[in-house]
Order: structure tokens, then C-alpha cells, then sequence
């Protein structure tokens, strides 16, 4: 397919730093996708964006279809146009969030009868509807629909669930024409292995441009996790790019990509800005803390950020505690520049072949916590 | 007083263009001051500020007093150390918050006792006490603690209040030290020509460097403010500035500024941008519109600002609609900038003696309405 492609150009032990090339750039992996829900991150502009370096952003087809239509967006040039973000874009297939429980009816070999959070009408999504819904979107990469099974699923549903997952990964595909847009397939098993191996090779003969790993970050010890990545890491074909949804923290990024996973997304670091959270090389800083009431200091003395440039943990914690938007602003600013800094030197470490010793350290410094600095 | 002066570089009839020297730069008048009540522009970043050419900020005493603290904020370098903001600050007095029905608890000679709105704790505002704070937040104009009667106020309330503001700017006077720091006036009067004119002699008398008018845009017709201005621009000396608070519209700006007024400060394009609402040369547009729905086309095609060079009336209606804080931050950088620009368009024309020109018929494109473009 035109105008895309994927080189793994490094390796160390099963971590790849490699190469993603979509219609609106290159994306160097592994790489971490901001999250913009309804086609922006949330109180981040993107020209705040651009200058932190994302590249790749991740938008939800089950918020942009209900508000404001993926038919409205098709019409404005789809989500390069309409929200004039011009790297790449992925979205989601919508499935995770109509499975939820607050939002599912009914779900069967169709699709799922789902409720809109915005007006509580019935509306269906379908592997054909969520094609259809991404290809007016106009990512440059979508996902099949899939099933997602709870975290706490017996064995049985969630062998249900994989095998359906498959079926609805075949009409996806059936359904999905565009030429400029890559299809991923997502691959189901929860935390069992066989599940996992059988999902992904089922996917595999479909023949999918990258796999997605589904239903982890669902509650599931960090053990399972690490062992279905390892699994799938020694299953999924070396040269597709990979992608782990919706996770994770800092850790969570490092040891997914010590698995051999290429792509990550998640909304921790925006969702926590907003509440007052900070990442650092030293762990997390809640800034609504009184012992920074008259901190002189920037939020993260170690951090090239824009916020660390120009504003202090005081200032940042009066802005906070009085509401004011720009808090948000500047707490989302540095938390994306930090995860987005670390995958630069995650995938630098790779490339040098340090990838083992920068782990360890950078895992260290994590677990070290704010209260030195 | 060292770093300051002001200077009346151009005329025609009544408006002035002129130039306002402070410790933290120039600013040329007659000038808009963006609102930052809190030590930040709401939902605007400095950066942000800055490329759109804002230059003097207001502040409030009342909302920094309280939080967080004037104390914690001359600790960490008043409000330029403590915000970040190179630019010139101006704060308030508080008087107006504290004398607000909510916050009223008792109002003497000493000063006003007020509720907190954060705590509902009991505290004193005098002349003495907001100077004091006022110095602590160390902005380069300070204002004297005054009356302000409400805009229905009987005429021997009104005179009252007028004379007490005499005294408590006598009183702030006196309590005031700072070298680097401007105190200016604040004439009351409601809308009594007579009243207006003894309380503006009076504070020459004590002679301030500059001369705020207060007291107005608290529901008085046009024509009583229109003329309280005329007189006044009798009656103040011609080389000081003349500040009118919390006023206003674009057409208040303009009418302001032909009666002549110097500067102006309100939060009308911050706080109705977060409601949707942006100020365009052909009037206001409510970017809820469901006209606006698949529009894309900039806020406003004639103007040069960051967003309206970005986005679509489309995708600030469904930002909006979405409840993005990114649209507030969007629609407050385009009023501010509308803001900013129409003012600097101001000073021109009158340094080209074509002010009365560019008057009419900006108020004329003004009124007609946004249903053109």
C-alpha cells in the first residue's frame, strides 16, 4: 500500500527501535501516541504539540462518531482537515468503549447495541459500521472491531470472545477499501497463552500490516502480562509493527518494549496533568502538595520542557488549586514531553545497544521517588 | 520616580496616543489589559500572550490575597517572579470585590470587613491593607483603596462614597512606599457631573501620577458614562493617564478612547470566549451555531490571529460542544487578539489624524452583524 511501511532497523534482545512510514510522516518506534479523544488532546493545542515532538496521535471512533459525526468529519477532509493536526493519526475501532458497561445493550455476532453517553439513543456498532466510520475518519492507521473481554472473564468467555474476534477481524478487513489507510489487526486470549497463540495466528492469515494486542491493562497482574507479550513476541511476524493498547505508565512503556512492542497510547499522562499528577525521571509529584507551597523550583528540575522552562512547582500548584485552566495546560505540556522524551531515549538506547543498562537505571530512578530533589 | 513616564505623542480632539514607560516595559495607549486574575490569563498561556501582543496585565488583590497569599507571592518575587509575566503588571485595589454583595459583611471608615469566598472566614480590607498587599504583589501600578456605590445608588450614597474614596486615597497614599511602583487615583462619582468633578480635584490635590475612573459600567445608560467622561477629560491633567476600569465592549474601547481615555482592562473577551461567544470585526458570532456545524472557514476570515490561521468554525464548535478546554483556549487567544489588534488599530489612526474615520466606520462594521461572511 502506497506511502506506508515499517523497517526494524535495531534490535537488542527482543526490544526493536525501527521505523514507521504513514501518508503524513515518519513515526520512530518504539513510539508513544498521544491520546485525542475528539480529535484533540486534551488542553494541549497542537502547536504545543509539535513543539514536544509527538508525532503520531490517537483518536476514538466511538466519541467521534456520536459528536460530531464521522460523516461530518469525511466531509471537512476527514480528521487531517477537520482538526488540522498534520502528522499521522490512528483510531481505535470503538469497541473497547461500547463494551463498557455503562454504554453496552446488547452484544452479538452482529455487532453491539450500545447507548450514546450524549443522548442515550440505541445505535449499533458493527465490524462493518466501525470500518465504515474509521474510512470517513480518515486515520492513516484503523483497527478492526473486536471483542474485549473483561479482565475478570472465565476462560470460556474469553475463548469466545478471541474466536469472535476473529470472525469480526475477517468482515473488517472485508469491509475496509481504502488504499491510504493501513488496517491492524487486534489480537484477544486475555492471559492465556493458547488463546493468545490462536488469536494471532488466526490474524495472521488474514494478513495484517501490524497486530494490535488487546485486553491487557484490564486489570491483569503484571506477570500475565509480561508473559503474553513474550509469547506473542516469539508468534507475530518480526516485521509487522506492534502495538500494545492502551497502556501504559513509564514502567509499563519500558517493559512493553522490552517485549518487542512498537507502539503504545494511553491517556495517564494528560488525564493525571489534569488532576495534579507530574511524572519525573524520579517518579511522580503530586503538586497539590503543601511543601510546595512556596517551591521556587521547576516542577522537574532535570526537565527541557516548556513548563519546567518557565514555571515554578509554586506557581504551578496556586494555578491548580485555583482551577485555572492553564494548569492543565502546562501540566499536560511536561507530563507528554516527558513520556515522549523517554521513548527518544528508550529507542537511542536500543540503537546503541544500552537499551538493557538504560532500562535498569531509568527503572531505578522511577521507583526513587520526588523526595530528594 | 525612577523607570516610569508617560507621554502624550499624538492627539485628535479628545483621544490621545501616548506611551507608558515601567520598570517592565513600554506600553503604547490608549491600551487593552487582558485579565489575569488569579496571577494568569485564564486558559492562556505568557507564550501564548506574548505572540499576540499583549503587554500590560491586570491583577486581581482580592483573588491573590486570598490565594496564595501576598505574602507567599512577594516571597517567591511578587508577581513577576512569582507568574513568570516579563511584561508590566497593574493590580486593583480589591475594593470592588470586597464591596460585592456576596463578599459585603461591614463597611466603615477603617475599611471593609468581607467574607472570603474561598473559606468563609472574616477579613479586613483598609487602605493600609490592600497597599500593603499590593506592594507584596509588587506590580509597577497600584491602585488607592476606594468606594464604589452601586450603579443605583441615591445620590447621597454616591456622595458619600466619594468622599470617603478621597480620604482612603489619602490614606493610601501615605501608606504607600514602594519606588518602583505607581499609585494612581481613583475618581468616583457615579454619574453626578458635579460629584465627578470634586472628587477628580481632589485626588489631584494629592497628586497620583495617573487617574483611574471608577465606578462606571455598573449599569449606568451610555450617555450618563459619555458624559462623565467628557468632563473628566476637562478636568484631569492632560499629562497624566487616565485608566478606565472594567470597561468594556469593542464599542466601549472606541468611545472610551475618543473621550480620552488611555487604558482599559476587562474580562469580556476571556470570559466570553469560554462561552462560545468571539468578538469579530462584523460583530459577534456564537460558535454554538448549529449553522456552523460543517463551516469551514475561519472564526473570523479577515483576521491574522493563531487560530483563525488554524481552525475551522467547524472544529471549535465541536471542541466546544465537546467541552475541550482547548476551545477556550483557542476562541480567549482570538478575542484577546481581536482585542489587542483593534487597539493597536486605534492608535494608529489617530497618530494619522484619521481616528474620527476609523471611529465610524468600525462601529459601523461592528454593527452589522456576522451574518455576511
Amino acid at each position: 500500500m502506497s506511502g506506508f511501511s515499517f523497517q526494524v532497523e535495531a534490535r537488542e534482545a527482543r526490544a526493536r527501535a525501527g521505523r514507521l512510514r504513514t501518508p503524513h510522516g515518519e513515526v520512530e518506534t518504539p513510539a508513544f501516541m498521544p491520546v485525542g479523544t475528539a480529535g484533540a488532546v486534551k488542553a494541549v493545542l497542537h502547536e504545543q504539540l509539535r513543539a514536544i515532538g509527538a508525532r503520531l496521535l490517537l483518536a476514538n471512533t466511538y466519541h467521534l462518531m456520536l459528536r460530531p459525526g464521522d460523516a461530518v468529519v469525511a466531509q471537512l477532509g476527514g480528521l487531517h482537515g477537520f482538526t488540522g493536526w498534520e502528522g499521522p493519526f490512528l483510531t481505535d475501532s470503538g469497541g473497547y468503549q461500547v463494551l463498557s458497561l455503562e454504554a453496552l445493550r446488547r452484544l452479538d455476532e452482529g455487532g453491539v447495541v450500545f447507548r450514546s453517553h450524549l443522548d442515550g439513543s440505541e445505535l449499533l456498532l458493527s465490524p462493518e459500521r466501525s470500518i465504515e466510520v474509521q474510512q470517513n475518519l480518515g486515520a492513516d492507521i484503523a483497527m478492526c472491531f473486536d471483542e474485549c473481554p473483561p479482565g475478570d472473564a472465565e476462560r470460556e468467555v474469553v475463548a469466545e470472545a478471541t474466536a469472535r474476534t476473529t470472525r469480526w477481524a475477517r468482515r473488517s478487513r472485508e469491509a475496509h477499501a481504502r488504499e491510504d489507510q493501513w488496517l491492524f489487526g487486534i489480537v484477544q486470549g486475555g492471559g492465556h497463552l493458547d488463546l493468545r497463540e490462536r488469536s494471532a495466528r488466526e490474524l495472521i492469515e488474514l494478513d495484517f500490516p501490524g497486530y494490535a494486542v488487546g485486553g491487557l491493562s484490564v486489570g491483569e497482574p503484571k506477570p500475565v502480562r509480561d508473559r503474553v507479550l513474550e509469547h506473542l513476541d516469539q508468534v507475530l511476524p518480526e516485521t509487522r509493527p506492534r502495538y500494545l493498547m492502551g497502556v501504559g505508565t513509564p514502567q509499563d512503556l519500558i517493559e512493553g518494549a522490552s517485549r518487542g512492542v512498537d507502539l503504545f497510547d494511553c491517556v495517564l499522562p494528560t488525564r493525571n496533568a489534569r488532576n495534579g499528577q507530574l511524572f519525573t525521571a524520579r517518579g511522580k509529584l503530586a503538586i497539590r502538595n503543601a511543601r510546595f507551597r512556596e517551591d521556587p523550583r521547576p516542577p522537574d528540575p532535570d526537565c527541557a520542557c516548556p513548563t519546567c522552562r518557565t514555571t515554578s512547582r509554586a506557581y504551578l500548584r496556586h494555578l491548580h488549586l485555583s482551577g485555572e485552566m492553564g494548569a492543565a495546560t502546562l501540566m499536560s505540556v511536561h507530563n507528554l514531553f516527558f513520556y515522549l522524551d523517554m521513548m527518544e531515549a528508550l529507542r537511542q538506547s536500543i540503537r546503541l545497544c544500552r537499551f538493557e543498562k538504560w532500562r535498569k537505571d531509568t527503572l531505578r530512578r522511577l521507583a526513587e521517588g520526588q523526595d530528594g530533589p
